[in-house]
């Protein structure tokens, strides 16, 4: 992996500590020329500079990403931004309390919407955790 | 002011905590026949049911809404809430920290434009706090 | 099933009414912990208050919220409503009808992806009225 | 004016009926080379081919209007919309409808928004009546 | 193919020569009563009004396309477009310049999801290229 | 000026180059605390990173800006990426044609809008421009 700047790095280190380091490492190898780019731009530019002031704790910056994914309706950067949330300590009650909250100020389809992709995701994120947990031998 | 349900009193109570009771009783005293149901659905729905859910503190839904009405471009809603952000003891810097991470994620044209209002009700409620500290004696 | 609330109950009947009973009570039935609040704050807030308001008829509800959906680019919700409407009486002329008034105000691909989720609501829901009417005898 | 098509015709009838002769005559002849192109486009496309089609009566075409200018935020159409929806016949009540309709589905910001701009409009438009029931004589 | 109109006729053809002419005709003849005034009316008005204006040549008008769809989230359009363009000329390094300029004024979500889009619908284009390509002899 | 690193020194040298100098310098130097962070991440991101990537124009560069604004209803951006437009060499018919291509896309009341945004921005452009032609001596 080619150091491409500190901020880079700084980025690369948050995203992994939040989305999970094999995830992030996976992703940066499988990325080709024309999507390449795009991946440095997002890993300076929203987990170097966004994600590394440390005004807010990774708990606050996952609830208020779930909040503006739920009312810009991105429901693939929703589920990956759930998984992190509960990585980074968020409970199922307090995701939701987010959704009911978006429920009232951005509608009742954006935040069913939200529903929808959210369960799923928990559910996800859930069988990971068991599946990291269950024993290697056989 | 005709007592309309538990809800509607219990979010009544939590506009006014948030966004001050002189403002909120001044305001409910002049909705007209127009206006009052729709104020009357606020209160309930967004004041008791989702602020008078304890699950999140108010200070984290005051960052949530703020993150959410910058995402939706909503400039009068987020006027009021940075003003109830501050009542809730968010801080100026905090305030700062949700919308350079809604530049990332929303566009710099949408940030932008929330950083001027808000700068702007940020000085205002610095003028009405100064005002509210003014000697009662002449 | 819990009766929440008199706004609650209004608000089953009229979905039940619009969307189907049995469609109604085994979703509200399949719910679990996570989505519960949220089909109860929809089935409050939306069937009740709102549907429940006899200002507009439920073929006038139908039609505004299938233009509401499709500039909200709110497919799932969108599929569900055009069930709803063909169940009030709006014709599928009628429902095209808005969906070119859409093409115009909220742009082409919006309303052309309207086009495609309807066409399919359309076709599920005869399919199913005719299901309805197939004989119980062999 | 010169007469650009048949669909130009019957949009330039429609618009009139709609939003008052007076003003559309005025508007067409203000708009400058700039402005010239798009407004021959609004009337033929909007206001002759879907206001042109008689599947949906005025009224109800503007009830549709009214929600979907809300949900996208456009307060200047909107604004014009509401005063054409009260000349076809539309009630306040009926606006209202629309607009709390519109608080469910669209979130509650967007309908405060609208609320203020159409509660404006609606004004306006009695003092435009109001005025043109004036005596002429002095 | 019913003749409507000589504006439909210019439209039909700019669609032809950016979509494909094989697609464009398939597609018409599919279409059925519910979405066949659709297609009238993108054929006439963004084919025909639009594209049938020569200030911009194509090749801009496809990127000024992608910038757009990707802004409003309009994925199935963008899908369409990116072969669009591809056939306009467009070279996939000025589609990703479009897509992380797009980023930084859309926000990070708006833009991933495009470039997940596109990259099927580029790989996509070079597949029935490739086909087109190969002997029709066995 | 703090240097702050050499992408944002190359952003910044792309601002002036757009947006003029003078204007440039002036907004900077009177960036307070709450803003100056905003503006160092947009001079690097969108004037460094994007408008520094020399695969496609300024030229066009602005006409897809001015669609992205349009679609998003971002009407402060809108007037300063029209004056940038025009300083970059765009007609004021190119920038109606990119706006009549908005309408069909992104719908008639986000165009219109922009119509209006963008008539007073050309019109202050010929004024600055004026202005800046005439002699200083008297």
């Amino acid at each position: 992996m080619p150091t491409e700047s500190e901020m880079f790095e700084k980025g690369f280190q948050n995203r992994k500590a939040v989305l999970g380091a094999a995830h992030v490492e996976t992703s940066w190898e499988n990325a080709d020329d024309f999507n390449r780019p795009a991946q440095r731009l997002v890993t300076e530019y929203c987990w170097g500079e966004v994600w590394g002031d440390t005004t807010l704790p990774f708990r606050t910056r996952s609830l208020i990403n779930l909040a503006m994914l739920t009312a810009m309706n991105q429901h693939h950067e929703l589920a990956v931004h759930v998984k992190g949330a509960l990585n980074n300590g968020v409970t199922p009650q307090e995701i939701q309390a987010v959704l009911l909250q978006a429920m009232v100020y951005c509608g009742a389809p954006a935040a069913l919407a939200a529903f929808r992709t959210t369960s799923i995701a928990i559910k996800e994120w859930h069988a990971q955790q068991d599946a990291g947990r269950l024993p290697e031998s056989k």
